[in-house]
């Protein structure tokens, strides 16, 4: 997809905001927290403008935030994929160079003999954590000319990049998954990863030495190796000028992957609008993330969720007087409260501008949008709808 | 797509008739020229049959006429091209062989140091068009064994079409798209096009030669070489024999291309109906096609759309009477008023047979069709779901 709109792209000022609440969508029905939110912005837009429904692969398909933001901006998520390692990386505010290897890693307990006893360590506090990747950081700059940044996560959790040349993500993981195994060896899958794979022993070897009297977390198992991905960046594809506003910072990683500039906001919804507000004449694309909708589908908090799309709903007076060109409001996926994760469910959607037309929805929830005049599409078309819409795409042949 | 439909196809009396009615969608909502018109008979056939949105290409692509009417033939329009050389030399009605390569043509003017003055010498008035391209074709019969059709188009436009064996369409543009540059050579863009590029560059040269002294129109550019697609016909894919009414060349050189047996016919709608009746028996499969939706909507002329719809669905009545097995009512792409251009708006279709089905759409029109039982489906599908609504398509798989 994202080849044939980049063939077609035209720049011009008109602005682009694309607002997607993470985990919007519930298990459609009367009673969902955007059923039942109070939402007269939404509404209005969503009155005003034409709706549907996206998928983000496919129905029926659960998507990880990686391919669910990658169809968002045109990318086929099959071809493209942000690695674990990469995600979790860019979750813990970490910066990526082009030639990175990044892998999650666990503290872990293990027996004199070598068997693991807990692939947790316990649970280890987070201060614990912080003081023990500083201590592997000290000891273990870096290997064989390859670059080491390690740091910490929650609990017992944190990342591990390999900084050099010609690293690859072809190794085995070490951690074999259950407890009572010894760890797996990061054998090399591909004879190209040789080197990597030495590098990674020496790396094992050398936690394991610096960590002998630290138990429980005397051990750490690295998993999900992946490689910076090659992508297109969005300004190079498409002719825009995109920035990204998002409090959390895997997505703000995600945006710096696709090439957007990443704007400095605060941590509330509110603060994020006023982000926008400041920024609005520098860009002409912005991509403006709001997590905590995701964050009370997954603890199951249905009121919760209802609360935060009318905070969203209220702070969008702001954005109603900024009047972008082109308006568009979906979610990456939908997390239902019921069960509490990611789900296959579609997304709604809003399009909001002069070309884009108006269908019979009035108000902006799972089911109104079922009958919209946009019917149900690929998210990886988004992108180039909101590009039709704002005229910045020419004529497909002649 | 095509393959598939192609290794179902079987024979039989059914016929079918798709009308297409170029540009007819409309940015959605209740002021269209469609939702306005007084359309009595669509409105029966929508009422009766089953309604949808089809996208020629995807969401968000505006498509222009070759893929458009590619893709309602079954063909995918980004696999299949219909070059530009080509589409202009089929919009003045030239006869296209399978190994003929089209180029468009501008008469221009240049400097006597050899610098472009005016890519479209002074917009010529047509009679200055017809007799120049006369006396060309007169001048330059052939070059090297190649033969050369000449013929104009409106004011400096002209085409050129180089009949031979061997020729290659992968040469480049002369034309440099801006004043006050010298035109570009030729230069062949692969090996195999240094036959064709020589010739190329002979016949630019022969040009210059004979209309020195005819300032303004003192010499010709040349771009969007294309060569006669190859496609397989439509009769053989689908086992149809398949008929095309349009008044304008362009479409009725498409369906030459396509293998239909393209009908003499009048100017008026009526007349095209009047064609479709005289011809009913001979055919299973009528393409017919209504310029007029397309033409008022590039004019912005919402009145005059709204008013040819209109005319379309008067005539229909000899359709009702002759009740054909399956009656398609669709678009090849939309061609807003208010965009005054070819449009990414999905097409709304009905389809209307004993095995259709109904919906609860009573009206044709883009809003209601967006509620048909049909959904948002790939124009490539419609030539499969017209032969299946004519049974002429066994079963996949066992």
């Amino acid at each position: 997809m994202y080849q044939l709109i980049s063939s077609l792209a035209i720049r011009n000022d008109s602005k682009i905001v694309l607002i997607v609440m993470d985990g919007l969508g519930d298990i459609p029905g009367e009673s969902t927290p955007l059923a039942l939110a109070h939402t007269p912005n939404l509404d209005i837009l969503a009155a005003q403008g034409i709706t549907g429904l996206t998928d983000s692969v496919s129905p029926g398909i659960t998507p990880g935030s990686g391919p669910s933001h990658l169809a968002l901006f045109g990318y086929d998520p099959i071809e493209f994929e942000i690695g674990r390692g990469v995600l979790e990386a860019l979750g813990i505010d970490m910066e990526l160079k082009e030639e990175d290897l990044a892998a999650r890693a666990n503290f872990a307990t293990i027996s004199p003999s070598g068997e693991i006893i807990d692939r947790r360590a316990g649970r280890i506090p987070t201060s614990t954590c912080i003081e023990l990747t500083q201590l592997l950081q000290k000891e273990i700059p870096s290997i064989d000319g390859v670059e080491l940044i390690i740091r910490p996560g929650k609990e017992h959790r944190f990342c591990v990049v390999f900084r050099g040349e010609g690293l690859s993500d072809r190794i085995a993981e070490t951690d074999p998954q259950k407890d009572g195994y010894k760890p797996k060896e990061p054998e090399p899958l591909v004879s190209e990863a040789e080197r990597t794979s030495k590098i990674v022993k020496n790396f094992v070897n050398s936690v394991r030495k610096v960590l002998k009297e630290k138990k429980p977390a005397n051990f750490a198992l690295l998993r999900g190796f992946a490689k910076s991905p090659q992508i297109p960046s969005l300004g190079s594809l498409y002719g825009i000028r995109p920035a990204a506003i998002a409090t959390y910072p895997m997505y703000r990683g995600i945006a710096k992957l696709l090439g957007m500039d990443v704007l400095k906001t605060g941590e509330s919804v509110m603060d994020e609008f006023e982000t926008l507000e400041r920024n609005f004449r520098e860009y002409d694309f912005f991509y403006f993330h709001v997590k905590g909708t995701d964050k009370a589908g997954e603890d199951g908090d249905c009121e919760r969720k209802k609360k935060l799309i009318e905070e969203v709903d209220r702070a969008m007076t702001t954005l109603r007087e900024l009047n972008p060109e082109c308006v568009v409001v979906t979610a990456d996926h939908s997390t239902p409260c019921k069960l509490k994760s990611h789900s296959w469910h579609p997304n709604p959607i809003l399009i909001h501008s002069p070309y884009a037309g108006v269908d019979d929805v009035k108000r902006f929830t799972e089911r109104d949008c079922a009958r919209g005049g946009l019917g149900r599409i690929p998210a990886t078309t988004v992108m180039g709808l909101m590009l039709a819409n704002t005229l910045k795409l020419k004529k497909f042949g002649a």
